[in-house]
Order: C-alpha cells, then structure tokens, then sequence
C-alpha cells in the first residue's frame, strides 16, 4: 500500500493510503538536525525551524498562523537530532491547502532581520522553560555527560550563548546548504491517494534546486562518569545510561526487549523493584534514544536525596541480575508480547504512520512492515537479550548525571561497575 | 451507532462502535472525584485510584501489571475533580481479559495495609514531582486561589499532611459509600458491538450491590486576588482568570470562541501580541477548566521577572479590547473553524470517543453527536462573545498567581480592573 516517488531533483513523495480516516497527516521532512551543527551553530535547525513560521515571500507569519488554524487545529514542527519535520493533520478536504502552506514555508521563507531578532527573544525564553523543568532537563545534562565535546550531545535548542550569536547570514547560509530536495522527504498518511500527493507537490518542489553539500556525521562515543548538579528541588532527578545498539543495528530488537524488561512498562523490574515493591519513587522508568549510528540506554528515576542510594543500589542490582542471566522465557514472552501489542496499537493513526513512512526513508531508504518489524522482535532469544544487558552495561562505560538537592560525594553506590 | 443499557442496580453501558478499527478503547468510571472530599479526605480519590491496582482477591500487584502490560500497552487510570477512569486500548482480540481485570480492580480490592503504607510513599514523591514543575504546579497554585477553601480548590493528588493522614479505613470506607452501580458508566468505543459489551460486563457486574449516598456538590465562587510564590527559578510562570461559563451552561459555546481568539491558538490575540510580535515568551496560551456548574477561563504565561509587568499590560489591553466589542466576524469565522475542525480531526481516535461517551452521560445523561456540538458553535454570535467575555473579565473579580523570581510587590499593574 506504501508507495514512493521521487522527483527530478531528488526530493522523495511517500504515502500511505488509511482509507477508513476522514484525515491526512502531512509532513514536509529534512534529514537534518542538530548533530549537523558545529559548537559555534548549536541551535541552527531549531532557529530555523521557529523562523520558518515567521513569513515568506507571499505570507506573513499571522498570515501563516491563520490559514493553519482554519484548516487544522494540529499543526506543529520539530527539530531532533537527526532532521526537522513541519507537519500536521487536517480533514482530507483541506489537504491542498496545507500543502501550499508548508511547501510555502520550507521554500520562500524570508527570514527577516527583525523576526530574527524577536523569535531569538522567544528561543532564549524557551531554554529558560527546559531549565525549569527538571525531568526535562535532566535528559539534556545525561546526554550531554555521555556524548561529551559531540554534536549528538549538544542541546538541539541551543544555550543561551550560542542562540546568541546566531545572525540572519547563519541561518539563511545553513538553509541554502542543508536544505536540499535530496534529503527532503514529503510524507502523508491518510485518506488521499499516491497521485494525489505527487500530482499536488511535484508543481510546488519541482524547481527546488539541488545541489549543497551532505554533512559529514562522526559517531558519538561514550565517556564514562559522573555529574552532579546541586539545585534546590525537592526530589533528585537522576539519568544513568549507556551505549546501545543503534536504530540500524541487528541487535537493536535484542536491545528493545530488554529495555522493556528492565524498565519499559508496569510488570519491568524497575517499577515492580523501585515503586510497587519499595515505595521508593513515583517515576521510575528505563528508555532507548536512537539513532542511526548510536543509541543510549538509560534510566530516569526521581526521588527525596536520601533515598538515592538505596534506589541506585537495586538498578545496579537489577541491571546485574540480567547481565548475569537471571531472566526467564516468561520475562520475553510478556516484553515481546508487550512491544508488539504496542506497535498495531500505535499502527491506527494517520500520525504515527506519517512519521514511520519518513523515519524509514530516513533510516532504511524503503519501508519496513508493521509485520515485518513484529517478527523481527518475535525472533528475539533470551540468549540474545542477556548478551545486549552485557554489552550494554560494560563495566565502567556508564554515565550518570543527578539533578537536584544532592551534593557532590553524597553518591555512595558504585553503579559504574558491575 | 451509541447505544447504552442501564443494568438493574443503576450502572450504565455505553458504547460506539468503530468498525474501521482494530482496537477497543475501554473505560470504567465512577463519577466521583476530588470534589467530593472533604478538607481532611483531600487525595482519597487519588489514593484509591493506586491501591486498585495494588492487588484484588484473585490477583496480585504483579498479576495486574502483567496481565495490562501484556494485552495492553497502553493501560491507565486517573483521578478529576469530579471523576475517576480506569482505562485502557487494546487490540479487540484482548477485549474480554481486559474488561475482566477492569472489572476485577474496581470490585475486589484488597487495599492492604502494607500496600497502603507503600503506596503512601509513592504519591509523596508524586506531590513532591509536582511540585517540582512549575508550568503544572503554578495551575495548582490559581486553582487553589481562585476557588479557595472550596473542595474544587483543592489539589487532586492531596497535600502531603492530608495524605499523611489517609488509612486503609479512609480508603474502604471512601469506596464503599462512593464507589457503586449508580454512579458507574462503562464505556467503550471501537471495533465491537453493544450486545458484547454487554454480554461481557453483565456478569461481571450484576452482584455489585446498589446503594450509598450521593455526595452534595456546593457550587464554588471565585476568590478574587493576588498571591505571589517566589521561588528561585529562570522564569515567573503565571496563571490569571476567572469565572466562566460550566460546562451545562448555554453560553459554553461563546466561551469556548472566547477562548480561542483570546489565546487558543497560534493566530490568537495573545500568541500574536505576546510572542509574534514582541518575543516575551516562548509559552502563552488562555485555557479553559471546565466543569458540570463551575468552570475557569485562565490565561498562562512563563517570562522573565523584568518583562511580567509589560505582558501583563498586553495581556490586559488585550482583554480590554475584546470586552469593548474589538472583535470582528472574521475573527468569529476563524475561531469556528479552529474549533470545529479540531472536533472532528478528535473524532477519529476510539479514545477520544470512549471519553466522550461517558463524561456525556455524566453531564447531560445522553450523547452529544459531533454534529450537534459543530452546530451549537457555528451558532454563536459576535455580541455573545462580548458578552461573555464582559461577564467573564468583570471588574476586580479575578485572580492572578505567580511562581518564580517575583517579589510581592514587583507587580506593578493592576489586572484586576478594566
């Protein structure tokens, strides 16, 4: 049902027919994200990102603002590490229009010197708002810690001193050679048809020039340690992680039940161990951040500052349960029957499909299955997830960062070695 | 296609099919909730809802999340002013064991007391995590102002002296009065008939025995006023509003327009005034907290300390210009729009649906077809949105808290008059 297209210059059409919907998701892609920033442009993409909503040739930014309001309610943008979608959902009637607008944005935006001013005003307001968040917050200062000195470790809003000195010339440079048609990908799912969507945006991105230059990206590697950062909270907010098999590593399906078992869900060791059985925390999970070329596993806890250490003495002794086996074939049963139920679950809305149809184009250059990736994960051994809890928590190739209320040299657990 | 069936001891079955899908949405509910505790019983709603998945007379802490995590995914609960929701989606298939542990959760649990001990810890480190975030915690902050020493005031997860002071007593003697038939509904939206869910949740709840008393609501009144919260963070969060129609009130519509020109969208008065064209703030937004005979129509807002007062001043003028009748059909048609589609692209979701069906039976005893809803907004008029929003912003009948870096007395303009 999937099919693909790609134009003269490059620029790939995939799409999804969801017939039963009465919506399509639409999203305009780019395969570039913060990793393709140096130091000095930490916080490029997002900028633009926020910029492209500020105006182009034929549209004001309330002019923009308005024609999405009419037609959708749920439109949106984001910038990741590894690319920077506009999209959003809209009843099928007004797919044309929001086609118009988005193509619109991604192509003739002007990037005036005064909205660049403004919106730096905006951006600046809201690294303030994720410094203010600590289970936020503290993501950014556990990736950071183990992707030190690497562009995947940079924040992808930027720091208050790098959005600083981000000038128009940066921004409208870094578009003229990052955006591209070549590592554009339109991508809709819905009630709409593959002629359609091509028929729609082969005028609108068909003089897109190709050309500029493929940014190189280096693999981050992990650097082991410890951050503490003393703030007064009332609980410490803890990530602790590792390296883990990446978005295109055989083991990543290995990787995925295992991170179910140690903390992906309410029966994993994490919530029963930490939460149900001690009272110890309300939030308490593990999670995968992927990438094409590298991956973290980690786990977020939050907790008063004297309860860290006993919380941190049963992850590291739940992590070594599994590195040293203590794991049954109920245990992969019920991860795998969780994660499959999880994915058809996900599989219903025209969003999420949208996403998969980009992030596979992305990843694998063609579209993987829903059953296919079913049986990927149903194929997992046991002897394969104990391997991956082996390879994962290495001794001594863990980072771990707290934020909160505890002090340097209050941590009294090992839980770098195993 | 919504059917439902009142069962002999009261509890009610509603149900939609969505023959597209391959998932059912299921909910239990009980229309009791925060408001229906008393100042020492403040978080008993929010207690139960953990201990009902702390075991039942055939099931286990364990068993429970196992048995979710294994068909679901997806499963959950939560606690409201005026009710609670057991829920989950998953694929039809798993419909019959899911309504079985449903069932069981809400009829036979055990409420240890060692659980209750446990779980007493848990939600400790919930308030403290709330505590800790202040774009949510400043909502509790407004709420408990402006509807002060009134149940509907208080913090649904209780404070940590009123949940120090909940026992296993509390608890079952909470359920027993509050929990039965006549106040339940079922509800289930997606790729199923109303003859099995029926079929399926008759014998699961025909013993469950009638009675208790229905607990007497007082209507809350706004409390007008200031409080400023001066805590050490990057930015002053603010929440300010009023009074506004409930959600049974014929004005609702004009409300909800209101609130969408006001600050409901990207085209917004305030999102344009405040963001656009200014760059004080990343996040600003109105909102509206809406309940059976009480709502709150609030603006939000996060800066820095030196620019509160010069978006207060907008954010008044902005309000003030809209009560002196600045407003224009455009405006009108474009918030409709905005509202109507964003109905209908919510529509499409069984989850969405399964909400619907039960808060209507709740608030009106019957289901509000999306179509009704649709029309009863196109209706509403230019001068039923002054008004509205003159009754609603009435002189000196507001409250205003702040969270952050703001001393008591830093603020220089008055909000409260027009």
């Amino acid at each position: 049902m999937v099919r693909k297209t790609v134009l003269p210059n490059g620029l790939r059409i995939v799409s999804e027919p969801l017939r039963y919907l009465k919506s399509v998701s639409l999203g305009i892609w780019v395969d570039i994200g913060s990793r393709d920033e140096t130091a000095v442009e930490c916080g490029t993409c997002h900028f633009i990102e926020h910029m492209l909503f500020k105006g182009t040739r034929r549209r004001s930014a309330l002019d923009i603002a308005l024609e999405l309001d009419a037609i959708g309610g749920l439109s949106n943008a984001f910038t990741a590490k590894e690319n920077t979608c506009f999209y959003a959902r809209v009843l099928d009637k007004h797919f044309v229009r929001l086609a118009d607008i988005l193509a619109d944005i991604v192509l003739n935006s002007t990037i005036a010197p005064e909205e660049v001013e403004r919106e730096r005003q905006v951006i600046l307001q809201e690294i303030c708002m994720v410094e203010d968040t600590p289970d936020e917050y503290i993501h950014d200062l556990f990736t950071a810690l183990s992707w030190k000195d690497h562009p995947m470790g940079m924040p992808i809003q930027g720091t208050e001193q790098s959005v600083d000195g981000i000038d128009r010339a940066a921004l409208t440079d870094f578009i003229r050679r990052r955006y591209v048609p070549e590592r554009t990908v339109v991508a809709a799912a819905g009630n709409i048809e593959h002629e359609e969507v091509v028929a729609v945006f082969k005028p609108l991105f068909e003089d897109f020039p190709p050309g500029g230059d493929a940014p190189a990206r280096s693999i981050p590697e992990l650097t082991p340690g410890v951050i503490v950062h003393e703030k007064d909270l009332e609980q410490v907010h803890i990530c602790l992680g590792a390296s883990a098999p990446s978005q295109r590593d055989p083991q990543r399906f290995a990787s995925a039940v295992f991170n179910t078992i140690l903390g992906g869900n309410m029966s994993s060791r994490l919530f029963q161990e930490i939460r149900e059985k001690r009272g110890l925390a309300y939030a308490v999970y593990s999670f995968l951040s992927s990438y094409a070329d590298a991956a973290l596993l980690g786990v977020y806890m939050a907790t008063d500052a004297q309860q860290v250490n006993p919380a941190l003495e049963i992850i590291h002794r739940e992590i070594g349960k599994i590195r040293r086996g203590e794991v049954s074939e109920n245990d992969l049963t019920n991860a795998k029957e969780n994660l499959v139920g999880g994915l058809y679950l996900g599989a219903e809305g025209a969003e999420g499909r949208m996403m998969r149809l980009a992030k596979n184009e992305f990843l694998f250059g063609r579209y993987v299955p829903y059953d296919e990736l079913a049986e990927s994960i149903e194929r997992v051994r046991l002897d394969e997830v104990v391997e991956v809890s082996r390879s994962v928590f290495e001794n001594g190739r863990l980072a771990l960062a707290t934020l909160g209320p505890l002090k340097q040299g209050e941590l009294a657990v090992d839980i770098l070695h195993f």
